[in-house]
């Protein structure tokens, strides 16, 4: 769904610009290159204290409450989400049953139902299916604030084909932390890459970080080819794009490849789909071809864009294959933000 | 759903008295006037901390367990609730999924599922569709009690078209908050008086409380006027009311109109629907008829009966509607009763 | 459901052995009497701690997460690991809205929704419809555990008609703590003893506890007895066991009546299922016909094989009848459980 914009969409989100507290989180172009870099070293610090059992990790968000209203089904963004808060000694608080038993599945409009769990909560993680919706939350919560004196951020956890700002985040820290660094690196995207805000954001995030020598590939069929306002977007920060169809031009030569699904119903005729569909699944014969230094990621979940079990079970034993750290990295990174944005931690 | 009264029903609740710890709570009829000022003391002290950040407030519940039973939709109650448990260093469960994806809903009874989390939980907060069901639960909870020696307590979170406590006392914190006192005032509630919880505790409420010179006006279609047990139990308290379909005759005198909401269903005739609905709109011009001293109260969520998305963002920048105010009011109004209930504060 | 085995279902756990710490718990058959006994004393030490109000238990599994995916509705399992974790000073994280609303019903395999939440928790609470998924969870635990070098373990919480391990555990610790040892007992089990996984867990449990004396007695209608897998496993163990359909054959000499429910759903024939009905429903007339000192459980919930409501209130009222300290006892035994498994207690 996509709806004209209003006064409450039209929302310009304040860029981090070196201090996250009590800034709300909807989109990676908040981000300059030095505060990814400096959320980036507070996911490992979380990483290395939470795997040492570290019981001081409690004290950050002690007495805050975080707010999860999920209008869309996210199991690895909400669970991660709730466990980096937890962790952190704050506290979750969610419609029992899930937003579709709730006030807001009979009628009740965003703006009200955010400025509820904006009045009991200190961060709302807010999940739609509407593009900027989380702008849209973001220009309440501050009506809000006028009001109450109370100072909620949202955060996105994705809105409709827009953004996915943590996501993306989290995926750039995965391959900054596996790789050393970001410069040097031909990465590759794969899949459908016109409705995938995955994508969308995580080449925007590429961008805005701005790297010595590392240049983007984007494998896609022709009518899911990432779109103009990304591509412009690209173009605009200078950074090297390739576009192709075929992944045998590039596989070779990539040091990370980032695996997408296409979904079947994006073509209107089925042959069109079936004419496509073995070249975007990845199987341990795709993996043949990458290089030994290439690492495989990949949002999740996985459907029959990565095969069968089988092919699951080969996959996810090479050594190559890092979208398990990627996924872990997900509440490291989340911890790190929401750390960040509720000021305990600079 | 009504129910014939069987002896669970028939349970008479316990007076405050000045001691609410371990009581259960079912009926704005358990209160004194002491009560409530002792209570409205706390939340207003509970509102300081919060905002203070102070982190003291975690020691008042720390390892007590809340459970949230709630069978029908209610996402403000719901998440105050949580909200105010967590804040105070307590826990909660809930049935994963809700409770229509359990064992409730394949047919155990109330009295069975109500001792099951008593046997886990020292304070059940329960929202359920039937009238008095929170006096059937806490009956049970008390059968428990004498076969396991453990003490948990209900506390409703409305049940039926019957009595809704907290929600009024949240209410009436809220009067006595922004007014100051609660004497001296006219207060007129509009909308369904008839199938309006809410509005039957409110009533209740301030007539149990007493104020000096402080009148009620009911405004209401015929069909839907406040239902005979609560005119007498309000002529038995001596409060002066006055009735009548015509907020005109009222409005510019206010100091509180509280609005509910009118649902076209509850009229046989969509025509005689018709004739009343605009009178029991309120938007911009009803507001332009009250008094600057007036306050705008709304229990929420909203509909139709604050007019459009426009109407709304006019009200809500008008420092007269005081309904996020009351909203936020909830969670600082459960802290301090859940903090006495369990016996963290006298 | 049923399906064959594959790797990973064929999983085999390794035994307690006198140290909990790390290990997944899928099976009765993992407990060495010392580890049941072991259990047993640190959950009674847990009611006597919980009783107190000693808030020393949270430190116990400070900074711990616990996830719970629940497949199937199951009130009281879900609420007093819950409950239990959460009084231990642990966190809950589960998907908002339960399962059934995340991509787990949009197609996600066990093996990659386990290995996601496994990511953020410390130990995953399971229960799901297919006998032998909890192996599958233990089995994909592993191998994450193999590339992130993080050790989260499954705990099953029921799987289809094979086990429910803390169901039995908890109902073994329940005729311990009431009757001072588990030797000299006539256990009786009563209903469908084919399907119900909670008799064959127990049955299982006791065999490997081994008492001076004990025996068992089974009573079902022909069509639902005791599975010949479940018979054998018995035998095997030396414990004495008698099969019959007539309860009165064995109920005067009971000291403990394990109650459980027959479907109607489970006969072809109507006509066949009313055959049998009626003396598989407790009253307090068969009460009667029991010793004064049986004690009478039930896993709950319970429906139409206690009869009416009326007589639950005659039986919930017999000193007898020990089901709400059975279902109290879950908790504590669960959080036992779980202090040991996440290495807090010995």
């Amino acid at each position: 769904m996509t709806l004209p914009l209003n006064n409450a969409q039209r929302y310009v989100p304040e860029a981090i610009n070196g201090d996250f507290r009590g800034k709300h989180i909807v989109t990676v172009e908040q981000f300059a290159p030095d505060d990814m870099d400096s959320l980036f070293k507070s996911a490992a610090r979380m990483r290395t204290r939470v795997q040492r059992g570290d019981r001081g990790l409690v004290d950050l968000c002690l007495g805050k409450v975080m707010a999860t209203l999920f209008f869309e089904a996210s199991t690895r963004t909400d669970m991660s989400f709730q466990a980096a808060m937890l962790r952190l000694g704050g506290e979750v608080i969610s419609t029992s049953g899930g937003v579709q038993f709730s006030s807001v599945y009979k009628g009740e409009n965003l703006a009200d139902t955010v400025r509820a769990v904006g009045c009991y909560a200190d961060v709302v993680v807010l999940r739609h299916p509407e593009v900027r919706s989380s702008y849209e939350a973001a220009y309440y919560l501050d009506r809000l604030n006028e009001r109450l004196g109370t100072h909620p951020v949202v955060v996105s956890g994705g809105d409709g084909v827009g953004e996915h700002p943590t996501q993306a985040l989290l995926d750039l820290f995965t391959i900054a932390d596996i790789k050393g660094s970001l410069d040097n690196l031909k990465i590759t995207l794969v899949g459908d890459l016109l409705y995938g805000r995955t994508v969308h954001s995580l080449a925007k995030l590429i961008a805005l970080h701005g790297a010595v020598n590392t240049t983007l590939a984007f494998v896609s069929p022709e009518m899911l080819k990432m779109p103009p306002a990304v591509m412009s977007f690209l173009k605009s920060r200078d950074i090297a794009v390739y576009e192709t169809q075929q992944l045998d031009e590039v596989i070779g030569d990539s040091d990370v490849i980032y695996w997408t699904r296409i979904q079947e119903e994006r073509f209107p005729l089925r042959a069109d789909y079936e004419a496509i569909a073995d070249q975007f699944i990845v199987t341990p014969a795709t993996m043949a071809r990458a290089s030994d230094k290439a690492i495989l990621m990949h949002p999740l979940p996985r459907k029959h864009e990565m095969g069968t079990q089988a092919d699951h079970d080969v996959l996810d034993a090479d050594q190559r294959s890092v979208y398990f750290q990627q996924m872990a990295n997900g509440m490291y990174m989340r911890m790190a933000l929401l750390a960040k944005v509720l000021g305990a931690e600079r």
